[in-house]
């Protein structure tokens, strides 16, 4: 199977070219000792460690999975090796806090390390995931003590992290959690409940798991609103915070899945484990959800890196495979056929995974922006600003890009034709791995939800708000030769969030029935922005890239706009069709 | 896992109501004397049948998978006592000729047959599949020799059948074929090359196999006017048509894959294997193509299988799953919360897996009746007319039903939510399985190229033909509520087969450019038109079905011309952009 490096000179473009890293952070007043080369360095060296060590591994992880006796979980082969010497060459460590341990380096960094993670062993990027994850929360959210006693080990990786919330009977709905907390005498409570997918609940790559549980005071109100959140470790710690006693708690088993078969996904039972409250009491779902930005935008990326991936294998591949020859005549005379990337349809899929991977790069990145903006500026204008583009681009984010992942990996198989479907391959593995993307972290209808309903009727300066202004801003003072198209569609999207709030005063159910439609219009409107700005970036390069890249850019641009964004038209027919079509068939009809 | 029955009321609506097959076969004079009730009779038989015995092996057959040892193949637990009362029981003989053994049934319930093996069980489907193909080129190309020495048993299923055309170096591209075939005195060949991707190429369930190759005779010209078809049985006969000696072919390896692990895909090597020419030397690839057809229409039908059983998992999942409440208030107050069902993105999501299902059912159906005029009837322009038929919406049919496929058995794990990755459920299985229908029997890529680059450009009356006439009698000859958008999206296809055959002209590269946007559209539109008859039958209907039924296919045709349908309106604005945008970007600026 193909372990082909990671596109440096793309993340490179965008960081350094299209979002200048350099402004950012000077602008900020953080990391800006970190220049652009330096910034580079660190994501080659990430990059170089992981194609070592943990490129190898992706195929295995696949074929071998992990496996569950009594109360352990066993990761695939040499996951434990690579775990060890990730936490030792600091790369856990890498935005941790300097205070617990950690390098201090920029959440930029973190996430680009998380990309590069799932690019080459979606299995093992979860693990360092949802570690860095509990450690932000706990951070943020926890008592000085928690702080002391848990975020040093978990800040180097010797611990790791989870995050229980769903329930058998409640995934979506976490109103419905019936996990119970039982307050003790010593300020601890007694954690009693069952959690299903719980990722990385139970492994074998560090000696303490720290699990942060959604559950109920004895007192609690009913529904979200009486849902507290518990740190509830695999081990308890003495006075020392040395390795104490086992907790009641552990991995009754663990799921068989349709991918990500690397990534342990644990039921997990309490059985009234001892577990510390985090922040007050029935304030557990309000902590979660403000983690749960970042989360998503993880989730999002690792679409990105399975679209990458999926990518790098199939044009290899399309410019080896020998099949048939050039509509216009023999490319290749020499040889027995043309390499099929003669071909305009497999252009057509190779041009779409690599307009999404590379335009994507370009929106995740600069959601991470608005998270170091939040995170460091002092201007509170600015801040808020960020905080607003912040929640209403995850949503379209997460869902968007994993979406469209599930496309280009469907892509990357059929390039390879009937070897596509072969395991031994590793290109169907990026489909099936891609697929949890869009369930896990809030599926694509919670996330087109939470846009619609919440997002899009909350912005106060026009629908759309601060994107709108970015991209108008951008064309009216830019000159790309899309900028039209660009305003065409920029309208609809703004003429579709007007239809879809003006329907949504008269029946409840027009936002649900637009809502995946919309949220995927502006997706495809936000990225042809990008792609815009990537075009307005490569024509005014800084040349260290070479003129083949710079012209595959606009190219591609050019691509975007002629054969991916016209899907715009469709969503919009859709959209106005209204939610009558749906509704009005009874469920004895289905 | 659900093993639910196969949707018997949607098959009588297509096959009575819709498509009328008694009107059928009177008009054509056979198969008379089985009318509706009986014909659905034997398709109720079959379906329990395979509901008792094929069903319940489906999940299992995904997980075990087969097994090679030496060169012998042993297929999942179950298939070898399923495989004995399948043909016991006279299904694999359903359509056989009587001269055979045969039950001299229509072609019609064979398809249905086969609807039906892929929707209890695929990885069980092709093995008799395969041998229903190699069964149907024996009879039509095969000296009466042959006839007589491997019919009966193919007819009855105690020999089954393969089709060894692919080789490691050449799928799409069977020019390149290099097995050699080498001419005995007796009249035989030697057969030795290598076939991969060899559907049953071994297995446990028979006692021979019978192989149909593509070699290369020792004189052959190069390329694809230069390969021969022969029969060679892994086992070879004795004058008294007995089992005599192994013949030295067997099968290397077997595939590990995406799914359809039930299905043994086999390495075959071929060693100086005798075997025998089939038809003239050098007609091998015409002769196949002959039999394609065929093919072709179970592959798709295996797609609209696909949709329909996870369609049907999906619905009763969301009518069980509780999650949320309605938006327009709670729907089931006394339950914790209301089934998902009653939310507008699962309805999307059911309506469209629904529309999928239900409409390409009639689609399939209705090239199988072209099938069975071009067989049986003694009108030459009612055949001509067929054959021009069948040739047009062959390619339309494998590809959109497969594609379309693969839209809603993702639609189909979506709605489990993260329910849908666990493996027990078996929803995810339903889309790997589906994946192989894309890419087997030519790829999408390879029906749009049939479509555009052959049958479009050959049609001669209009561009679209007969498809185009029959749908425009429809409009003229109803009043549905969906006659104006039919007709609209009609004239949309005209204009845009017109365009790109004036695109043609000036640049081959015009074709492959639209090639897979053309076909999807064209898809469309011919599934347009048979919700258009779906809804004017059930408007007419007869009763039998119950109102609901009725009631729910009405909403289902509105639904398609709401929500569907319109993404025809993306595929034009693709489509006239050109090839342009495909073929600008040099390699090196990938």
């Amino acid at each position: 199977m193909a372990n082909l490096p990671a596109p440096i000179k793309d993340i490179q473009f965008i960081a350094d070219e299209v979002l200048d890293l350099t402004a950012h952070y000077k602008k900020l007043g953080v990391h800006d000792d970190i220049d652009a080369e330096t910034f580079m360095t660190i994501v080659e060296e990430a990059s170089k460690f992981l194609h070592e060590n943990a490129g190898p591994l992706n195929r295995n992880a696949d074929e071998q999975g992990c496996h569950h006796e009594g109360t352990s979980v066993t990761t695939p082969d040499g996951f434990k090796k690579l775990y060890k010497e990730f936490c030792e060459s600091g790369w856990a460590a890498l935005d941790g806090d300097p205070e617990y341990g950690g390098q201090g380096l920029s959440y930029w960094l973190q996430l680009i390390l998380g990309e590069l993670n799932t690019y080459y062993c979606p299995g093992w990027s979860n693990y360092p995931g949802l570690t860095h994850g509990a450690r932000e929360l706990i951070a943020h959210f926890g008592s000085d003590v928690l702080k002391q006693k848990f975020l040093p080990k978990l800040t180097t990786g010797e611990w790791s992290g989870t995050m229980c919330l769903t329930e058998p009977h409640c995934g979506t709905d976490l109103g419905l959690v019936n996990t119970s907390a039982k307050p003790n005498e010593d300020g601890s409570y007694d954690i009693t409940g069952t959690k299903i997918f719980i990722t990385s609940g139970e492994h074998d790559l560090t000696d303490n798991i720290i699990h942060l549980v959604l559950a109920r005071l004895p007192d609690a109100p009913k529904g979200t609103k009486g849902i507290s959140l518990f740190l509830v470790p695999k081990i308890l710690l003495n006075a020392d915070l040395e390795l104490d006693q086992r907790n009641t708690l552990g991995a009754a088993s663990i799921e068989h899945k349709m991918g990500l078969n690397g990534s342990a996904t644990c039921v997990m039972n309490f059985d009234a484990a001892k577990g510390f409250l985090i922040g007050e009491g029935n304030d557990g779902l309000k902590i979660m959800f403000t983690m749960m930005n970042g989360a998503r935008l993880n989730t999002g990326i690792q679409g990105l890196s399975a679209t990458q991936a999926s990518y790098e294998n199939a044009l290899a591949y399309a410019k080896d495979r020998l099949q048939m020859r050039a509509a216009t005549g023999a490319k290749y005379p020499n040889k027995p056929a043309d390499p099929i990337i003669v071909h305009p349809d497999v252009r057509r899929m190779l041009l779409t995974m690599k307009a999404f991977a590379e335009g994507n790069r370009a929106m995740a990145y600069f959601v991470g922006q608005q998270i170091e903006i939040i995170k460091h500026s002092k201007d509170q204008v600015e801040v808020k600003r960020a905080d607003r583009l912040l929640a209403f681009l995850t949503p379209i984010l997460k869902a968007f890009l994993t979406e469209v992942a599930l496309e280009a990996t469907d892509n990357g198989v059929q390039i390879f034709g009937g070897h596509g479907y072969i395991r031994e391959h590793g290109q169907e593995q990026w489909h099936r791995d891609a697929k949890i993307f869009t369930l896990y972290e809030g599926t694509t209808g919670i996330q087109a939800l939470d846009l619609t309903g919440r997002k899009m009727l909350m912005m106060q300066k026009g629908q759309i708000g601060e994107m709108a202004e970015l991209i108008q801003n951008f064309i009216n003072e830019t000159d790309t030769p899309m900028n039209q198209e660009l305003q065409n569609y920029l309208d609809m999207w703004q003429e579709m969030t007007e239809f879809i709030t003006g329907q949504a005063q008269k029946n409840a159910n027009e936002v649900g029935a637009a809502s995946v439609d919309y949220l995927m219009m502006s997706g495809y409107v936000i990225l042809a922005y990008f792609w815009a700005q990537l075009h307005n970036s490569a024509e005014n390069n800084k040349g260290q890239l070479g003129a083949d890249f710079y012209n595959g850019k606009k190219k591609t641009a050019q691509f975007y706009f002629a054969k991916i964004l016209p899907r715009c038209h469709a969503l919009k027919a859709t959209i106005m069709t209204g939610a009558d079509p749906l509704m009005n068939i009874k469920e004895s009809e289905f």
